[in-house]
């Protein structure tokens, strides 16, 4: 069994480095705005940190083989976007297979104690997140993964054919607009109830 | 703080509780067949118990309205599906949306204690799944769930209108096809971990 003074020692060194990285992305602009004012609330609690979130997401998703490994974004919009643009987006030369996907929402938060993991479990059951749980539970770190539910995932291009219409498209990415429209509601009911709650 | 004992009681109750949830969901057929192996296996370990799983489904699933409250199956298959049977159902008269998915599995595994939690975890990742987690975490009661990534999402019908050419159709259920292919192939290796790894 592990001291508390230990688990305690470790826990400050894991969330300092944390609050570096997720300084750096801001810096870098590699985190999305809808996540910025939620990760800098986290990270400026006792017991919680977080390094990384995406707010959810519509995009174009290239795959030149079955691996994930595999796949590159050829678009990617943290917000709603003209039906017009994914259509132009598709006209471009591109390899593979392209997937339009709308990507729900993914936050990790970390903290210390499997009680403070258990908090995090139950703001989740409160603001209606449906996916989510506790992914890693070690001695001195908890880490709390949540997962939105709105989300779309369809094939629209392969080598050089676009196997849609326009106008399916048009209705495709309209839908995705809708989803992405309600998932970044749900992050920010999230925000609402983690500020009214965590400390 | 409960005692160990008290604790030790109410796990057993659970698990025999979930043990006659799963009997009768397979008496009744409730239960899709590449899943009813696994959790027998889990049924009849010592510290573990589940009383449902689907192992992933592609489906036409009719929404009235925006709410998922409102939605119900058109048509569900736990197999892979002839292409012109999907587009047969949709000829059929329908209301509201109908959307065409391909849904991953999803599991929920119940144990008595943090450390044979922190077990399911590891067994999750030696099997290459990457979704899932400590969903509840309760003296003598921790539930892991287990989630699949492979997914289809598109809307395909709106009141009478088909959105989408038969060709586009075909060509989405195929993709179905082989993804619940890689679903089912993930189901089976966590079968074989499991097999091996839990007592």
């Amino acid at each position: 069994m592990e001291g508390k003074k230990k688990t305690g020692a470790r826990f400050e060194m894991v969330k300092k480095r944390h609050a570096a990285t997720l300084k750096k992305a801001e810096d870098e602009k590699k985190i999305d705005k809808a996540m910025v004012s939620l990760c800098d609330f986290i990270s400026g609690t006792k017991n919680f940190f977080t390094s990384s979130g995406c707010s959810g997401r519509i995009i174009l998703l290239g795959l030149k083989s079955r691996s994930k490994l595999d796949s590159r974004f050829h678009r990617k919009w943290h917000e709603k976007v003209e039906p017009e643009k994914v259509l132009e987006a598709l006209e471009e030369e591109t390899e593979g297979e392209i997937w339009l996907k709308m990507e729900p929402f993914i936050i990790h938060i970390g903290t210390n104690s499997l009680e403070n993991a258990k908090k995090l479990l139950s703001l989740k059951d409160k603001s209606g997140i449906k996916r989510g749980g506790i992914i890693t539970a070690k001695p001195g770190k908890f880490i709390v993964e949540l997962i939105g539910t709105e989300e779309i995932s369809v094939l629209v291009k392969r080598g050089k054919k676009i196997l849609a219409s326009d106008e399916f498209i048009r209705e495709i990415v309209e839908e995705a607009n809708r989803k992405i429209g309600f998932n970044y509601e749900r992050v920010e009911k999230f925000e609402e109830i983690v500020r009214k709650e965590l400390r």
